[in-house]
């Protein structure tokens, strides 16, 4: 054994390190394929990022494929406190924006300031949805909610939800925008999803 | 709607991505902090891959952060069919290599050769540890599963398969050679860790 104390730096990444365990806690609408169980925050992140990996091509020419990973990575650390909102719910999406800037404050207020100044930049910079990485990083979080819920063999969280067709295509706009050849992929998922749900009617 | 087919190379990899769902539901022998679960591969990976984002100044000099990331992402996947092997399982540790490689082999064939062969190599260069790359994913790989003891209060994992000090000391080098400056705070974790399960002997 040492006598090297931990550094106080040191101590405050180590407590961002232990608080991003909660992530596993926070779950999404989604279930996975196998419908065990909803999926939570955290592997749906990892999922992300190994889509990023997967489907690299379907980038906009000159996207920087390891600053898209990063954002995937860290997009979802403010649900620790805001928790996932559903993507079709009007009356949560009003002050998304407001608990999870709040969220982004606290827990990347936990690291020391140059490393949080990091963490905060990439989300900011997923969510502004402007750089080409944000817009890829976008694209594919739109797109595996879609992935999984074709491959569960149904519209899912959609049908249980009664959210429409049209509500559908444009939740995953940005998909043509941010991986354009995923496009046709999300076109026929949204297809099956909506002729599976009129045909169990 | 349009009529552009998925072309069958987007077909391989969407089958891919969804095969990689199955990750979340390997468990390790490790819980959550909160000890309401065991933790599943695919959140322990993104978990590592935060973590990697967090400490990369503990990185041996000139380590290709997003290298490190690709490894780190990728490195479990192979647990798909093979399962976790607890670290101290003589027995399971035997096989691990063969069973891996098999599922890695599966796995990975499921993609496009260009792209599959690019998973592989990243999966291969974590395995042989020799880069600084997978140096520093295997100090992070190790000293993840130190975090979550610790936290969760008690040598955990370690006390309940009556794993001893020394084994842990051992299994926790690469550490030491991957993130030295992290090493200090594994010393301390596993000083804490012995410490409690004498004291509730």
């Amino acid at each position: 054994m040492t006598n090297h104390p931990v550094s106080d730096r040191l101590a405050h990444q180590l407590h961002f390190v232990r608080e991003l365990d909660k992530l596993k806690g926070v779950l999404r609408r989604t279930s996975l394929i196998d419908r065990s169980r909803r999926e939570n925050s955290a592997e749906h992140s990892w999922h992300l990022a190994m889509m990023a990996l997967t489907f690299a091509e379907y980038a906009p020419p000159g996207t920087d494929l390891s600053r898209a990973i990063e954002l995937l990575l860290v997009h979802d650390v403010v649900e620790i406190d805001a928790d996932d909102t559903f993507a079709f719910d009007v009356a949560g999406n009003l002050d998304k924006l407001e608990r999870e800037t709040a969220a982004a404050e606290r827990i990347f207020g936990l690291l020391p300031a140059d490393v949080a100044r990091e963490f905060r930049a990439r989300w900011d910079e997923f969510e502004a949805n402007e750089t080409k990485e944000a817009q890829f990083a976008n694209a594919l979080d739109r797109f595996q909610a879609l992935v999984l819920n074709d491959a569960a063999g149904d519209g899912g969280t959609w049908r249980a939800h009664g959210v429409s067709r049209e509500a559908v295509l444009r939740r995953m706009a940005p998909i043509e925008t941010g991986a354009p050849g995923l496009w046709p992929a999300a076109l026929e998922a949204i297809a099956r999803a909506f002729s599976a749900s009129a045909a169990s009617r």
